[in-house]
């Protein structure tokens, strides 16, 4: 697959078998996440790998009852879960590139995952305290995203996009 | 290419050769790039591409003098700058995901054109607000990044990164 195909191939995938995954295929893509730019190369992520019930039970239970990203988290034989160390990057003209760069470094391990053939689905809408609580996350860490990880048991059609001229112009903004 | 061969060839790059950038390649990044996830599908980004010299010159102008990604942006043909309109993106509990959501779009475009062949630099120490005026930008959007686009003129080793042990965790946050 070349770099197009693995971006059009990534979905939001919610169903999963009940597969494992290879440590290599897990292996490849945390080293596909570690090898992320970041500002002033601080790499402020941190990556928490759950795969016992009872924790992806208790990230589960973060979302709001009606979040079908819980049926994910369950089903999904991993969890990975995407922490940021707001003292390893900076706020600059009130852009807090802490997210920016923790942003790219899981979307390096979700086309890595998509690439190996395996599921993955950004999850933000959780409450922060419950997975920090469930993970033993220090008060001074941010816990930002998480995804499920496994073999998907869906297929799913792209969501639409903005057209190329709504999003791209040229010389100056607007043109 | 695989996926992690394009994650370990992209470099930070600052001299760049005067060779123009195919239609084709450009075309083909800036797809990669509309196609990325983000926050409720809001794609908050915007791209603007700048060829001509005076709004690369004026580009460069934004960042401090003695910072090397000047000459980046006058060297090379092109310079890609990612915008961002904060009302199609949220805050989440304090956590910005229009930066997360711009930045991992941005990141989609560098590492398509890494693997296309081409050099480009993450950029993020300029003054906002001589960016914004060197391309129209309005008051209400963000100027969050650019990079040169270009063939580079150099080769670089990569840089350090963190070990796995000191980034990835297993069940609970340290272990």
């Amino acid at each position: 697959m070349n770099f197009l195909e693995v971006v059009q191939a990534r979905r939001s995938l919610r169903s999963y078998l009940d597969k494992s995954v290879e440590r290599e295929k897990l292996e490849y893509i945390l080293e596909s996440a570690r090898l992320a730019p970041s500002w002033k190369n601080m790499q402020c992520w941190r990556f928490i790998v759950v795969e016992e019930s009872v924790g992806r039970q208790a990230l589960a239970e973060s979302m709001g009852e009606d979040n079908p990203g819980r049926k994910a988290l369950i089903g999904a034989p991993i969890v990975i879960v995407l922490c940021a160390v707001p003292s390893e990057s900076e706020v600059w003209e009130g852009k807090d590139y802490m997210m920016l760069d923790a942003g790219l470094a899981m979307e390096h391990l979700l086309l890595a995952a998509t690439e190996q053939g395996l599921g993955t689905c950004w999850q933000g809408l959780f409450g922060e305290e419950k997975a920090r609580k469930a993970l033993n996350v220090p008060a001074n860490v941010r816990v930002v995203a998480m995804t499920p990880l496994g073999y998907a048991a869906e297929e799913r059609r792209p969501r639409p996009r903005k057209g190329t001229a709504e999003i791209v112009f040229h010389e100056k903004w607007g043109q």
